[in-house]
């Protein structure tokens, strides 16, 4: 990885807090992050903005999730701001604990709390077990574990590991509605040297498009298509400039060091009025892209030596 | 307007609410709503199920903000389940009002509370007018209101209609952040006839690609683009059956009877596996739509003609 | 087949002559021919002006030619002056062969002739067993028989039919060059009822692009390829108002009335300044077309029933 | 020029002849015609054969006309064998003049002849002042003016040039039907450094499409699009391997040193089985290209800058 030092030196990770939440045990999936100091940050944007000004060398933040899809405060502040690079992703498997105070049966849970998000997760488990349960929202998920530590809640659903912070019990685990929810993160540091090329990478780009071309997208599109990138996510985000102006986060298979992805990168810098790159980075489920015929770094370059033996005439 | 009637023949309109919402005051500005009986739902969800369990005749959402983007338990919401339909759709400017119980000075506040959304837009008169203030979210902006009632903070951002309505008073008001902010918002009912072409509608659908071509993206724009049919607006939602399988809800200018709209949507309806039609209704700004060479209902008409002639040879 | 009867009432098929040539050869391999006058014409234009006028009630005469390319004097005839259809096409491999007057042996052979289609065909056959002979073109194989007949060369390549017309004698056959060497030709009547649908079929027609649009020809290839309407033949022909002016020249897979087919040609006719219609065949091969997904006949009638009951909300 | 010297070190061009066709008439209008050994050839591929052995320098042939289209013969001999490159090109507006032998009058014209190509410019012009006379083709003007030399014709339409070279005398002159009748001619010689950059060139090449892939055209089409690359003539051309198998010889705006050609250009190298590059020449009509924002070759490079710069972070 090649994160690049804070200015401060610091040698510290932060997450999207509280302790406890899903973020922070994604990042604990990380080697590095056993030799790190793990803060919390109280938002996306301060996690962020602590990498900014140097508090934090990187910060792991939600940026995807199979149910809600785009986590669009993540998707946002790196979209705007002081740039920022995407140096790894982990990927986490969606599952709750259903957690209440020692000695709580399940009988005597009447309300239960965790973040909107749980809600589509828990709600037919919520069903079957607790039909008559009333359902009150919090911040997070931790948050929701830390109201049931107060006695607000009788029961919060969070991740497991929010447990033992809280002094909670689990009368359930593993619970979740969609199999294959899964929750995406990136480790997001200051911009620096793009994490080297694995073969099973990743590029996170946001690109805006001219104010009034109905064809835009269209075209973004095709740069990717002709030199066969495939996109793995892409979210249109509003620029704030009016109603039907978008801005489109992208993820496309492969590393800006590909060939094929350096020239869409290339063409789209061209047509858009402004391109953010947000890094190359190993993907976390290390499958290496199908390559089509034509759009490979051997056959760039075989083009390329055409393309100069046809200028001098050496056919 | 066509909404069919409930099974209920209930009279009522219901909307996001709390009561002082910015739903409720979108909802007023509609001329129907003067004879309806408004009532509000806790959630969007809850909206359109009583327009489903015919509790309500309609039901008036936020469907997209210029700022915050699409509101996805909206457009989750219309993409599954029991169809609906939209037959309105209502734009309503985006301006906050500062609400104190009366007596409070500027200089009093400590607490502010609000919607996360309105965060963004009321962020800068903040650090202007009170830079040490903190920030704690509610769950909707008249909630926020109410929490400022009950002396839980001591301001609110909120409509300027929840003063009264929480017995609070505006400190000031036509707080926003970015120019043009709005936020655009869908009268939903049970399907039926769609609302009569006006020359200026937009036509929403939701399409599920096909779930491994990578280029289905691109196919969908060109069903589009080919017939001159331009996006007001396209957001990708997850499909709930993994990361990167979407589906995508899109607003296009024109209505269904356009044909130029509906032979795009035919073929989409014939390449996708699955497609959701949720109406065609009047564009709230009355913009009619600048229409290509080639694609008028009169060329089609005169198409279809000429092939007609062809099949026989009268040429 | 439903060539319209012709105004004189005739009987008559004309094929570009003179007696002998592989067109007359063609129009013989056709079961209807045994029971009509066949007349040769002088050139391709007079062969199609005999039908335009009445002389004639069809022509016969090569549109393309698996060595040669397009018959232009034909694509440009049929894309110009009074309509006419095509009813039927028939494929001809070429082979050649080598006619002499009686008596002569191949050690006598000096000179030899044909048309200059030929020569391309009988090239290597000639420089294995006449290497020295001096070649002169004729203006058809036929004629070139007859001028061998006359005296005026010693052998000339034509199809061994116009042997016997000459009194000459084959010193060889089935002389040809390229493998799958084929010609194409066409049956030509006035416009009339297109021929019925077989299910492997062709549909030919004539595209003009507006002037000053650079990417009319991609444009022009969507309408087909959005419908997933495959094309086995495109040509580009001039318009004969000034270089870089073209009329494309076009076989679709597929019949007029095929729902694909259909939308692409009036998609065609709303976007191209002109478009001429040539009929609809069934294919010589009788190669039935693969069909993608969402292109068959009861996909469109499947998309054109949802889409009238999303008129009327039945969802 | 850059035209490679012969290995014969010859002084020589050819053309295509016999003396005073129209070739030779446009090769007299390039300035270093009046330094070379100018000699005819009796066709098309005998001419590009003397370039190919080194008997001539270079070689001036027609290659597009714009009544009859592309000149098969000059495209299909530069389409294969030994690799050949186009180093200029020469514009010539066609105009007959009708030549007879001294003393005939308009009345004593029975019979004319011309080349095939010359009869549709001619057509009108006959049918007004000789409707009578009967036309026989031969197998060039000049070899008409020759043949009424020889008295074998009444009359010829050829160049004017041809006059005097066979001892006629014009009855009129500036006989064309099209307005804008043009033919196009190319200087051909061995490969060798490309034509300097002008900035109004033209770059011509022959693309092969992969067997069996019915789209393969139009992914052609779209590598020059997404360039911004436009076409100013697209031939298709049977590749000999049976009906339907072509190959597309095309003509495109611009140098192979302007970055979107050359982009464009190994773009189509990548997914053709076979390119076969022929050139970048200065347009003879000298008029610039319009290029369209994000293809000009500052573009070009400030996106490999950036690229650049996004490897490293410096963003």
């Amino acid at each position: 990885m090649a994160i690049p030092p804070s200015p401060l030196s610091t040698n510290r990770y932060t997450y999207l807090g509280p302790e406890g939440t899903f973020t922070e045990q994604a990042l604990r999936t990380l080697p590095e992050a056993a030799t790190r100091e793990l803060v919390p940050s109280v938002s996306v944007p301060a996690a962020l903005d602590a990498v900014r000004n140097g508090e934090a060398a990187a910060a792991l933040v939600p940026i995807e999730n199979s149910v809600e899809g785009g986590i669009t405060a993540t998707l946002d502040e790196l979209a705007t701001g002081q740039p920022l690079m995407i140096y790894r992703e982990v990927l986490l498997p969606i599952a709750f604990a259903f957690l209440v105070r020692p000695g709580t049966k399940l009988e005597d849970v009447k309300t239960v709390t965790g973040h909107p998000a749980a809600q589509p997760q828990v709600r037919r488990w919520l069903a079957e077990h607790l039909p008559t349960a009333h359902w009150e929202s919090a911040a997070s998920n931790a948050d929701g574990a830390r109201l049931v530590q107060e006695g607000r809640f009788d029961a919060a659903f969070a991740g497991e590991m929010a447990g033992p912070l809280y002094g909670l019990e689990p009368l359930a685990t593993d619970i979740h509605d969609t199999a294959n929810a899964t929750t995406r993160f990136v480790l997001v540091g200051r911009p620096g040297r793009t994490s080297a090329r694995t073969g099973a990478d990743k590029t996170s780009a946001v690109f805006w498009l001219g104010d009034d071309h109905p064809g835009a997208l269209l075209e973004l599109l095709q740069e990717f298509a002709v030199r066969g990138v495939n996109l793995t996510r892409i979210e249109s985000r509003p620029t704030g400039n009016g109603l039907g102006q978008y801005c489109f986060s992208v993820d496309a298979e492969g590393h800006i060091t590909d060939r094929r992805v350096g020239e869409a990168l290339m063409g789209l810098h061209r047509i858009c009025p402004q391109v953010r790159f947000l890094g190359s980075y190993p993907r976390a489920d290390e499958i290496a892209p199908q390559i089509r015929r034509g759009v490979s770094d051997q056959e760039f370059s075989e083009a390329a030596d055409w393309l100069s033996r046809a200028l001098d005439g050496r056919l």
